[in-house]
C-alpha cells in the first residue's frame, strides 16, 4: 500500500532541518580537512560476507540485507541450512570501520604511509526505532592508519575538538581509558582470558546501574562473588597513578596524551576514566569519548584498533579512529535554533511574459555579485505573496514594474 | 567469502577522485542555491509498494529490495503467489522523482506555494554493470512544484546552465520538445491513443538507428507501414513553425522559452528537436536535454510532469524537474584533470614526544589563520618522508628542530 510517510525509523528533511544538517556537515568537514584529514568514500553496499564476519558486535544483527536479483534468487530451491543468506548477497553498511578496513586493504599502495582519512555519510541499522535513534543516520569518522605512536590519538582528539568548536560547542572533557589496563585488571582479579570482553560489558554499566547493579550482573552471569567484589573494589575511585601496577604502557600512554592536549587556553580537559569501556570488541589500546560542558551525553568516541586490518590483509597496521555523533549534534543544534550561514535571497517579480528576459538578466546580475535570486510571477494578492516569500527565506524583492530593490521582512 | 573489492557495479573513491566529486557537488549546490533552489532530503529507503506502483518505467525492474527482518520474514511459510514481495518490504530509491512526489504530498503545508527544491545524493539501480554505468550513483535534481507557467522551465534551465558554468563547461545547447506535440503528431498520423508511449520509444531512436531502423522497428511491432511512413515523413526535417498545426500550445511554449533564454552573451542556444522523447512515461509537456559544445552526450535532462503528484495526493500540481548527470560530469572532469580548490597543507614535523605541545600549538596557529596542518613524527629517511608528504598534498613543512617553514615541491 502506498504511504506518504518514509518507512519506519527513516526520515525526510524539510528545508530548515536540511540547512542545519548541511551546515553541520560543512563545518565538520572543514575542521577535519584543515587538520590534515583527507576525504575518501566507500560503497554504501557491501558484500554480505564482509559485514557478517567482522567484530561488529551487536550491529551485525541489525544489517539491512539486499535480496538477490534475477536468476540468483531461486525461490523454488531454498537452501534451508543457509537460511536468510541463501536469499541475500549484499548488505547496507552499518558503520564506517569495516568498509574502511576493506578500502585500506585494497588500496594500501595508493595511500600515504600514514593515512589520515575522513568519511562522512549514511550508515544503516535495523534497530527498534526510538527517540533520537534512527535506522538511517549520518556518521562522521576520522581515522589514522599506520601510526603506532600515540601522536595518532592526539591528532584525532585535537581534530575532533576543532570540529566541535566550529559548531560553537565549548568546555570539552575527554574521558580516556586504555584496553590494556582493563585487560590486565580483569585478569589480575581472577577472571580468565575468555571472560575479558564479557566482564568489560558489565563494568561499562557502572555509571548507569552502579556498583550493586554490576555486582548482581556479574554473579548472575556465573562469575564468583569474590572475583566480582575484588575487581569492583579495585576500580572504585582509582586514579591514573594506580594503573601503573596493571599496565605501565597504559599509564605512560594516557599521561602523554593528557600532557600534549592540556595546552593553556585550549579548553580541553583529558580525564582518566577507569570504567570507560566502549562497546566494540576490536579496540586494542586507548579508548575515549568527548563531552561538552553544555550537554550530558557523549558527542562522540573512538579508540585504537591495531589488529583489525591484519585480520583482513594478513599484516597488522596500527589504527586509531573517532566517530562524531552527527545526529545527536544536529538534534541538539536544532533545539538551540542553530542557523545556517546562508545569506538572504532576492525575489525578482515579473508581471508579464515579455519581462522574462529582463528578469533573467536581473537575476544573473544579482547572482554574479555573489547573491541568490529567483524569479516569481506577480500574484493578484501581492502582499500575501510577499509574506510567503519572506517565509521561504527571501529578504529582498525586485519588482520589475518599478525596478527598485526593496527589503522584505518576515 | 571476504572480498577486498566493493560489490560489482559499486565503487570506493580514493582521495583524488573524492576531491573532484566533492568539488563538483559543492559547485552545483552553490549554483542551484544562488538560483533560489532549497535543499531538501528524502529517505534512501522507501516502502517497496511506493517504488513499484509508479511511472518509473524500466527502472522499477532494477530495484534493490531489502529482505524483511525478524519475525516478518517467515521462510517456512513463503507465499508463492506474492513471490519476491513476500520476502521484501523495503527498497532503495532508484531516482529522486518518486521520493519527491511522496515528500511533497506529505509536507505540502510546510512548503512554499511555489516550491523550488534541490536534491543531491545517491540512488541505486541493479543494472548490468558497464563502462560509465554504475549501480550506485549520485543524482542532482532541481524541481519546481506549483508553477503552471513556463517560467518554471525557464528558471530550471537557467539554473542548470549556471551549475554547468560553475564547472567550467561552455557553449550550451538545450534540445527542447513538447510531449503535447508528440502526442498530437502520433494520433494525427493514424496511431491510436494506447500506442503513444510505444511509438515515442521508437521515435526516440531516430538519432541512433535512423529512419530505416525506426521504420523496421515500428512495423515489427505490428504498426502499419502506412502509419509508420506517414509519421516519419512528417517528423523529418520539421521546423518549430511546423508544429503549430499539431499543437499551438506546444509551439507557443517552446517559442517563449527560446526567447526568454536566448539573452545576448548567455551562450545558450535553445534548439527545437522534434525527435527528442525522454524515456519516462510521466512527462506531460516540455522535455529538454542540455549539451555542452565540448562533449557529444547530454549532460542532463528533464521535463514537465503535471499529473504525477495528483496520482498520489488526489490534487494535480504542476511540476518541472531537471536531473544533471553527476557521474558523467565527474568522469569527464577526471579525464580533464579538473582540480579542487583546496589550498596546500603544512606538515608540522616533530622529533620527540616533548615537542607535541609545541607542535599542537603551531598546528592550531596555522589552522586559525585559515590554513591546513597536520603533525608527523620525523622519520630516519627524512628526504623520503618529505616526498611522500608532497604526494599526499603537503606543500610546506615546519620542522620544529629549526622552527622555519619551508616549501615542499612534489
Amino acid at each position: 500500500m502506498y504511504s506518504k510517510l518514509p518507512p519506519k525509523g527513516m526520515r525526510d528533511f524539510l528545508p530548515a532541518e536540511k540547512a542545519v544538517r548541511d551546515e553541520v556537515e560543512k563545518r565538520i568537514r572543514g575542521a577535519y580537512i584543515s587538520s590534515g584529514f583527507t576525504p575518501v568514500e566507500t560503497s554504501f553496499i557491501e558484500n554480505l560476507p564482509n559485514l557478517t564476519q567482522g567484530d561488529g558486535g551487536e550491529n551485525q544483527k541489525l544489517i539491512f540485507k539486499i535480496l538477490k536479483r534475477g536468476e540468483k534468487l531461486d525461490l523454488s530451491n531454498l537452501d534451508d541450512s543457509a537460511g536468510e543468506d541463501s536469499l541475500a548477497d549484499l548488505g547496507l553498511r552499518f558503520d564506517f570501520t569495516l568498509p574502511l578496513v576493506r578500502f585500506y586493504s585494497n588500496n594500501r599502495n595508493e595511500l600515504p604511509q600514514i593515512f589520515k582519512g575522513l568519511q562522512m555519510g549514511y550508515v544503516f541499522r535495523g534497530e527498534r526505532p526510538q527517540r533520537g535513534r534512527y535506522r538511517a543516520f549520518t556518521q562522521c569518522d576520522v581515522d589514522i592508519i599506520g601510526d603506532e605512536s600515540n601522536l595518532a590519538e592526539i591528532e584525532v582528539i585535537g581534530a575532533v575538538i576543532r570540529a566541535l568548536e566550529a559548531l560553537e560547542f565549548k568546555g570539552f572533557e575527554i574521558k580516556i581509558n586504555d584496553r590494556r589496563f582493563l585487560t590486565s585488571l580483569i585478569l589480575k582479579h581472577g577472571f580468565d582470558k575468555d571472560s575479558i570482553d564479557d566482564v568489560c560489558i558489565s563494568l561499562d554499566k557502572l555509571d548507569k546501574i552502579e556498583r550493586d547493579g554490576v555486582f548482581a550482573e556479574l554473579t548472575r552471569k556465573g562469575y564468583s562473588a569474590g572475583h566480582a567484589n575484588s575487581v569492583l573494589d579495585a576500580i572504585s575511585g582509582m586514579n591514573l597513578d594506580d594503573i601503573k601496577e596493571y599496565s605501565a604502557d597504559a599509564h605512560a600512554n594516557i599521561s602523554q596524551i593528557q600532557q600534549a592536549l592540556e595546552i593553556e587556553g585550549a579548553g580541553a580537559k583529558v580525564v582518566f576514566e577507569p570504567t570507560l569501556v566502549r562497546g566494540m570488541g576490536y579496540y586494542t589500546g586507548t579508548i575515549f569519548e568527548i563531552f561538552s560542558s553544555d550537554f550530558p551525553l557523549a558527542l562522540g568516541g573512538g579508540g585504537r584498533y591495531d589488529k583489525m586490518i591484519g585480520k583482513i590483509s594478513g599484516a597488522d597496521q596500527p589504527a586509531v579512529g573517532f566517530s562524531l555523533g552527527f545526529e545527536r549534534i544536529c538534534d541538539l543544534l536544532n533545539e538551540r535554533g542553530f542557523g545556517s550561514s546562508e545569506e538572504g535571497k532576492t525575489a525578482v517579480i515579473v508581471s508579464s511574459e515579455d519581462q522574462y528576459p529582463k528578469a533573467i538578466a536581473s537575476q544573473s546580475e544579482i547572482i554574479s555579485r555573489g547573491g541568490a535570486a529567483s524569479i516569481y510571477i506577480k500574484k493578484k494578492k501581492f502582499g500575501r505573496q510577499l509574506s510567503q516569500l519572506a517565509r521561504a527565506g527571501y529578504n529582498k524583492y525586485l519588482d520589475l514594474e518599478d525596478g527598485a530593490i526593496k527589503s522584505l521582512e518576515e
